[in-house]
């Protein structure tokens, strides 16, 4: 069966590979569709070779098919579709022990510590295999990993209806964000810089602010009455981000610290005193948010497919990453990786 | 009668005044003792002089007993041993109305943004001026404004009965912070450099962390057996400070934000989103705990005593000051207003 690696210096062969028959508590998954990652990008550009060794299968994604269960596996049949929540705990770290076994303390990020779901048949754990509802298409279960992100941040931002909700940076993972702000009630605002992007917004019916072009404060500032947003998603993982971020929160306001950074950013830890701030750290998913991501796209309030840029076939997944290397209004490529299951 | 007048340049002048007669909704207050604060450290060094006019009668730590009451006031009398919570609010901003008041938007702090009381009578409004019990001694009493602070962290902090807690800076704060942390259950270690506060700290029974001397992630690592702290609390308003922080912290451990940062420090703005800390800014305290640190005071537990290095009169306010200045040992220092009440 055919598979992508990756290869080390921006490079990804389409090669072929024999699949892994599903051990016990395994499922053999038939991939149809699934998404590029920011993360993936960063593999790509070599950002994560420490991490990443060559003839890497990438992709976490995704939606498909079960193919077939290992010993053991109940929950699901041959047929069924599905996703798969990407993480691989220990269950034995202070983190799992307390209940946080998303973010285990030695954390297999499945697609990127293990192989991936850029192959026609990936196997996985079966306790991450989770059931689609039936009729669901399979084109947007493949953005139910992101979208349980963007639940995850906003559980953990407590967003409530009638709440000022600022993101700042409008990119896949910001304007789910906003999405799922605004099902729950809250008033959102996008601060995007990118003009593509924010005609995407605007056509997703977000009101956008472009920091380069008006003082975001005093903006933010105007349209509450001089009380600042009620919580703040921080996804540009742009100093400039950090520096905005305490600007724009009411007094005990959250920020939702989103964006990964790769260098610690000045922070102004006076304003959060002063303010009284709260500043959350969240990480990928909870079961219960990717459950609520499956559930929200089941009842399709949610305004998805404007997202979905562009659809490719699994040899063309190296055009993928070259299309998103030009931003713009480039939000999400997926991959077809079996172009007979729609 | 006698006060202290702040004229600029590190230059305290005792000097005398007019008593001010309390208006209707205000209390004549016989101030026995008042503690110098940080802040008024600040202000004698010339740092607050933007804020703060010459001739500033200085002073909001205080314990006193009511001399005169003015048109409405009920909930005290004349003779009344009393304490102030110093904080005026406007009532009316967008942090008033959310029920913040203690971080009104429009916030005058009493013997900073008015004459304190570094006198032998002030006058403060009514609403904030609180009975203290039968009996409490006025000496403890003018501790209870600084132990309001640690209440209010370790309330914004929700330290619980066997937590590790980590305080970071061992000066007065940092010491009463450890101590309402005990008293919550908590087990505290301290994490200070100065010898003369790490011997005080030991007498007041805290295990301590000299981060000069040893590592202090991986001595807290150890005695969590991998875990991680529960909560911080960042004391020191240094960088070294907010560079630590993060690193001590479990997995959603929190870090309560309490010293004051004249500059934005770099923060680990990548372990807050690995670990989904929670970083809380705390500042002063609200009504509940005031009234949680009298109560404190009155039961007994809490070894405060130890903390009081010197007991001085109102003419000796600037060798007071020039004795914090020496840092050291040298921890809280009170001033006699009425050096007839005792």
């Amino acid at each position: 069966m055919k598979a992508a690696f990756y290869e080390r210096n921006e490079t990804i062969r389409i090669g072929v590979c024999e699949p892994v028959a599903p051990a016990a508590g395994q499922v053999q998954i038939r991939v149809a569709y699934c998404g590029i990652c920011g993360t993936d990008m960063h593999i790509f550009h070599g950002k994560m070779d420490k991490r990443v060794a060559a003839s890497q299968i990438m992709g976490h994604e995704l939606s498909g098919t079960v193919e077939a269960v290992g010993a053991g596996v109940t929950h699901v049949k041959p047929g069924d579709a599905v996703t798969v929540m990407p993480l691989d705990w220990c269950g034995e770290c202070p983190a799992c022990r307390a209940g946080h076994t998303h973010i285990c303390q030695k954390l297999r990020f499945l697609g990127i510590d293990t192989q991936g779901a850029f192959q026609e048949l990936w196997t996985a754990p079966a306790r991450v295999v989770m059931p689609l509802p039936t009729g669901m298409s399979l084109r947007l279960g493949a953005l139910i990993e992101p979208l349980a992100v963007a639940c995850h941040d906003n559980r953990l931002g407590e967003v409530k209806a009638g709440e000022q909700v600022v993101v700042l940076g409008g990119g896949p993972i910001g304007a789910l964000i906003g999405l799922v702000a605004r099902q729950r009630g809250a008033n959102v605002v996008v601060s995007e810089v990118n003009p593509g992007r924010i005609a995407l917004l605007h056509n997703l019916g977000f009101e956008t602010i472009n920091p380069k072009e008006v003082d975001i404060a005093q903006a933010v500032e105007a349209r509450t009455g001089g009380a600042g947003a009620d919580v703040v998603f921080e996804v540009t993982a742009h100093p400039s981000g950090a520096a905005t971020m305490t600007q724009l929160a009411r007094t005990r306001g959250r920020i939702v610290i989103v964006g990964i950074f790769s260098q610690p950013p000045p922070v102004d830890l006076f304003r959060c005193f002063w303010r009284e701030l709260r500043l959350i750290g969240a990480r990928v998913y909870e079961a219960q948010d990717f459950q609520r991501a499956i559930d929200l796209i089941a009842a399709g309030t949610l305004q998805l497919e404007p997202l979905v840029t562009k659809v490719l076939d699994l040899p063309d997944l190296s055009a993928g990453m070259h299309l998103l290397e030009q931003g713009g209004d480039v939000m999400k490529v997926l991959i077809q990786c079996n172009p007979e299951i729609k």
